[in-house]
């Protein structure tokens, strides 16, 4: 049997793995269940495999034949220290690397160039490649940070809804359609923030930059203000060395004309996806071991 | 066995109850765990009585003498629809009154005056009298407003100190502390405010004002921004005919001398708390009755 390179993708909704041939050449994809390694490291490790053998599954190869496989894998959380350490070891792969899910999502967006790429999805993380070191900002989760993604704009427009149903703000179109979805009744409204998810706030982030179109004032406002945070963040990690910009994520191709005309120079279309960055980089690890 | 009248004021934290002869002299107080009526309303009769018995134990009463009693409860969530009714229906009192705790505290700090008092505790409520009319704006919770109460304020001031680890913003003293806090360890922040709850924020929100009178550039910013809420939620509030404003709550002493000049001539220490301003509504309902 050849030897072959494996990509994966995973977070706390799941995770995807695809298996290439040592050339790249995509030969299967699968997926499966969460790998929250912070938080469940054991039923990570299974669901990584799980992925895992779907992609051979598909690719008719062999399930389980996990010591020809070179893999990278890209996972929220592996920055906390020991994590990415610590799964490492429990895979059975013949070499693996396991990585911030930021730093596979900026090998598919930009290749090999040095830039920045920034995650704007139900949260915001910037990426930032300059001379073969790679620096993350952001990330750090809804409560506390992320104000660019679209948990905080889904939750600000809540807030500022709720400014005008008490008659502190001017009602805007914007404002009337969230009452609207919320029947106009403020109590429905602290039902759903009480028990809501990032992602439950994050639905409501795509009406924002509709009514932007519309040059809706409030939403105006709401995404002055991110775009406000997003730049702020970009001035810190961005150099005039650093040529390539790509903003990814559900929101990234929304927010790209809302910067401000200083970085859409630099602004490219992302390349590929994370999972295409996962196995281009497992392909760099497969050629760095067959070298050594 | 004379007639007494009982002031109950209770929320999510806990129950506490003052029983007074008819005259409103105070005879003996109690306390018991929460009346939560919006999710619990069993569990809260149960403890409503618990701090009634408690104070009538500690007035030399005979406990469960309820049928001499005329009361007003002044509960979080009264203003609920159908919630206030049905414990209403459920209390054994011979005559009962189930408001909003933000009667009561309107009540006890600025007695029967046309004006304005904010709650500026955990979250941030605004209660507003006029000709006996009265409305309430605000204190829909931490997620989604109480912009100017310690909850969001102590958020606020970890966002803004991630983005200064971050090196997004400049560092100051106060980002520098509260960094500290956390021993300068960003995922230590994670994993706290993955569980913390609208107190456990609130918590640092006196070392904001505390930095503020060192004149912290970033103390400054919070404090600017949440009195500009408090002031925007005032105006909608307050008319030119209703003379007082009082602040109350943990926090409305230190917001005091911060708002605007404009406010100024209106702003009065508040009379009594919220127990005391169940207690006066609680007389006036049983002359109300007995004249009936």
């Amino acid at each position: 049997m050849a030897d072959y390179i494996l990509g994966v993708d995973g977070g706390g909704t799941g995770c995807r793995a695809t298996i290439a041939d040592t050339s790249g050449k995509v030969l299967g994809t699968g997926q499966a269940g969460p790998a929250n390694i912070m938080t469940d490291m054991d039923t990570s490790v299974v669901n990584i495999l799980s992925a895992t053998d779907a992609a051979l599954l598909a690719a008719n190869l062999p399930v389980h034949s996990y010591s020809r496989i070179t893999a990278c894998l890209g996972l929220a959380g592996a920055n906390v220290s020991g994590v990415a350490a610590q799964l490492q070891q429990a895979l059975p792969f013949a070499n693996s690397s396991v990585v911030s899910d930021g730093i596979i999502a900026l090998q598919g967006a930009i290749g090999d160039a040095d830039g920045v790429v920034v995650i704007l999805g139900t949260g915001s993380v910037y990426i930032s490649r300059r001379n073969n070191s790679v620096t993350m900002k952001g990330g750090w989760g809804f409560k506390v940070s992320d104000l660019g993604g679209g948990a905080r704009l889904g939750q600000k427009l809540i807030e500022e809804s709720l400014l005008v149903h008490d008659g502190i703000y001017k009602r805007t179109p914007l404002s009337s359609a969230l009452l609207k979805h919320f029947d106009n009744e403020p109590h429905a409204i602290v039902r759903f923030a009480h028990d809501a998810r990032p992602n439950d706030f994050g639905q409501f982030a795509p009406l924002v930059f509709e009514y932007a179109a519309q040059n809706d004032p409030l939403a105006d406002k709401i995404l002055k203000q991110s775009v406000e945070t997003i730049e702020a963040a970009l001035d810190a990690s961005m150099h005039d060395d650093q040529p390539v910009l790509s903003l990814i994520g559900g929101l990234g191709a929304l927010y790209g004309p809302r910067l401000s005309v200083r970085y859409q120079p630099r602004l490219r279309t992302p390349q590929a996806d994370a999972l295409t960055g996962a196995v281009a980089l497992a392909a760099k690890l497969y050629t760095q071991t067959a070298q050594s």
